[in-house]
């Protein structure tokens, strides 16, 4: 008789994993604060920790039989974790820097992708087989070559400071996105590429292509930043209610990745430039309580959303079903591991080291604040050799049909994406700190700090952009003193009309403050 | 080429109905602001009707095979839709006037929905078959009389105001949520009886299953609030991170609801009790932005939930399938339909009018504010009329298989159930603003300010619960001045002590201010 409301959870087996989830992340937040002012650990390295830990005991509960409770979903990670994380990023990100530095970014984002790709894609192709690992089709190769060149810069970014390291922050936020994009962009065009047919006709094809996904999927996410900015401003809804104006940011900001999918355009890019938009104009639009409740709410969907992925990566690394499926001796495995560890860092370098020269050459003016010395470059390659969510989830769409797979050759290869992901988070993570310090020796103060939203809640509350206004407003006032400086130094050109654009037509009508005009 | 992209929007089915239902919930927000001041129409109406749009075009688009997009699953209703509405109806609820009141409460939503079910059992089991209406069991009787006794007080909620009619607004919302509990564990307490052995001792044993159901759901969730509350005042996440306590706070909250499930208890219960703790004491140990940010955070996952559900149900009243398979006809239809609506009116006037005389006698002292006078009981009827989510989710789970029957007379009742939900939500609905209007004029001033969430932005900002506060220390002083009032009034001894014991012990140990102390 007791049984009487058994129904819920026992007819939706839903209820279990769901319940170990929520706990599990609750335990991680816990354990996140307690070590926060540890100098090796990080959030990442703990949910992963803590993750191969349940994995453990479940393994253990269910007689060695599997260690996880949820399957792995390309349509999870795609369609619900994902865009917080990236719509986040765009949202607390500061514009200026990010625009100034726009090239170097692309840069590191495009050419550097197609660069890591070649190298990975023709090591695996030439060294997997000496290995005694066989059974990889062309196409696999190439799919292999994208999915180790998708960086997960988090690890990095909860080490660097925005505020002590604008340039470097920057770079490496900003790399990580535009990466994000790109190798999921190229994953996606080599399911469909005629292998067998690659010359230069298509190659260019291909380029056009980006371009297209990239100023499409832009413009998408532009439009519903403004579509956002200006619904908000005129109706003003927090007259009535503040939720509705809560509710309307959220779901259009979803709706902008949804509806990008469905165009077949880059939800990634669409959403990124939807929150930067959204955090230009309408955050400006809405009530006071709305302003800190959406930087916190964004903030929150991001941690919990990155919390849960490597919550995840950590407990499928005992999933015995995959390491027994392999058929590889452990000798065997390990090798083509390490040749994949090897060929992330040879194929990370040959882009970072050249294409920062490139960078350095292209904005070789006497006044630009800094070129990236040496110790940058280095910060810069070691930040981008961590593997995420993004190389585990297009791991999976290769490799298996939702989440299952019962050939040996593709078990190995998540089993070797899962040992890569795990390496490179938690031993390349463990360093980042220490190398940070030792070559940005400024650092040393105050590592208690940390990146965004877990600054002094008092201090971030109310003014998260003015610290961008301002400066902006400073670059103006020093733009105007030379004129031949201006055509020196095109983006300070370009940022310069576009201030005065915004000014005068853009905010009056999307809404936002008005700086002080150059005038005065 | 330009399909490379496809993959996510073509494989996962998914993609094209969230982005129509977040749209159409977008569109639902703005029309809803606009149609704010309109004396007749509310939220819900607004959702209906534009789901019942969305759907007709949807039927064209689709050449009238089907109007729903999305399957209604229960899943999706218990696990991710009503824990959130409930725990933010015990996170802003006015705890004083619930506590209070609680008497009267539980009498209405526990007392009234046996009387209510009793009565519509009964009188369908005489009625249907005299329609011509044949071939439901006697646990459908039974079913159905729990499924039309679970009433939906969002709609009146919106008219009733908490500042001005603090007795009706905590009886009818306090009446919803104990409704909401008792009518689920009712439906599945029939679903495992013998329905051919109702004797004395069974009945027995159900009312005992209900106290002891009722006594360890609330206990569950007390226990997860002050947890909670707990381990956030001696960790404080906020030195780190407001991002940690913001997530540990919704993460405990839907745990509670998930453990509860798994434990057999009520969730609803469960999660109630946890927002109602949660606001008392957690709500304190958090940082400013934290509090401001959780209080319209909740506000607005229940808003879009509420939205989602009636834009459903909206939608959903166009499912051809459902309509042709029902081989009834029209008159047998309407007829079983107005027999329905009949006895949910008679069912329900059966149990308002006798419990709240025996409300009053209870009450019935000098000093009390004031009796629930016969207009009070009128309203508190009418509240009660409207049916909801619950009543649908549950006709689902009786008469459908993960949402598909092909039984025409299980058909005939999801058919029903969706006629009287519109019925009553529309019609009912509309007649609620006029009749209250009417029957407490006082509510002519200010028709503009509505329910939680929606005062002035500013107001209600940072002092949620200080009225709260600010009255309780008021009752106290009235309730020193003579003790033999205090003997009189029980609710008012009880709340005296509890005051003395929540300040000395309780406060200290798990955060909150502690108000004045009664001796000075």
């Amino acid at each position: 008789m007791f049984e009487f409301v058994r129904n819920l959870a026992h007819e939706h087996e839903q209820v279990v994993p769901i319940s170990v989830f929520v706990a599990i992340l609750c335990l991680c937040l816990v354990i996140g604060h307690l070590l926060e002012e540890n100098r090796w650990v990080n959030e990442s390295i703990t949910a992963i920790l803590i993750g191969g830990v349940a994995g453990t005991v479940i393994l253990f509960l269910n007689k060695g039989k599997s260690s996880h409770i949820l399957r792995f979903s390309e349509e999870l990670f795609f369609i619900y974790l994902l865009p917080p994380i990236i719509f986040n990023a765009g949202f607390q990100v500061k514009k200026k820097q990010f625009f100034q530095n726009f090239i170097t970014i692309m840069l590191f984002g495009v050419i550097g992708v197609f660069i890591s790709t070649s190298i990975i894609t023709a090591g695996s192709w030439w060294l997997f087989p000496k290995l005694g690992f066989f059974g990889l089709t062309a196409r696999e190769y190439l799919a292999v070559g994208t999915i180790f060149s998708s960086t997960d810069t988090v690890c990095t970014l909860q080490v660097l400071h925005q505020d002590e390291n604008p340039l470097l922050y920057s770079l490496v936020f900003g790399e990580g996105v535009v990466n994000d994009a790109t190798s999921v962009v190229l994953f996606n065009a080599i399911q469909k590429i005629d292998v067998s047919r690659i010359n230069s006709r298509t190659s260019l094809q291909l380029i056009g292509d980006f371009i297209y996904l990239f100023s499409t999927s832009t413009a998408l996410g532009v439009t519903f930043g403004l579509v956002t900015a200006y619904s908000l401003k005129t109706l003003y809804f927090g007259r009535h209610s503040t939720v509705r104006e809560l509710a309307i940011m959220v779901l259009m900001a979803y709706l902008s990745y949804m509806l990008a999918e469905l165009l077949d355009l880059s939800g990634i890019l669409t959403v990124f430039f939807c929150g930067i938009l959204m955090s230009h104009y309408a955050w400006y639009n809405v009530t006071e309580s709305s302003r800190i409740t959406t930087r916190h709410i964004f903030a929150m969907m991001s941690f919990v959303a990155e919390t849960f992925i490597f919550l995840y990566v950590g407990m499928d690394a005992l999933d015995m079903e995959k390491w027994k499926m392999t058929r590889l001796s452990v000798g065997t495995l390990m090798a083509s591991f390490g040749t994949l560890v090897f060929l992330i860092l040879v194929g990370r370098a040959a882009f970072v080291f050249p294409l920062s020269a490139f960078s350095n050459y292209l904005n070789k003016h006497p006044d630009r604040s800094k070129p990236l010395t040496f110790r940058h470059q280095v910060v810069i390659w070691w930040a981008g050799l961590m593997r995420g969510a993004v190389s585990i989830a297009l791991a999976f769409k290769q490799f298996t049909f939702s989440g299952v797979t019962w050939d040996p050759v593709n078990a190995a290869m998540i089993t070797n994406t899962i040992i890569v992901v795990l390496f490179t988070t938690l031993v390349f993570g463990f360093l980042t700190k220490p190398l940070i310090l030792c070559l940005l020796p400024q650092h040393v103060t105050d590592t208690s700090d940390e990146g965004q939203g877990s600054k002094s809640p008092k201090e971030d509350m109310t003014l998260p952009l003015l610290s961008f206004e301002a400066s902006a407003s400073t670059n103006i006032l020093r733009a105007k003193d030379s004129l031949s400086m201006l055509i020196e130094r095109p983006v300070y050109t370009v940022h310069f009309y576009w201030r005065k654009f915004d000014d005068r037509y853009m905010r009056p009508i999307f809404g936002g403050p008005i700086s002080s005009p150059p005038e005065c």
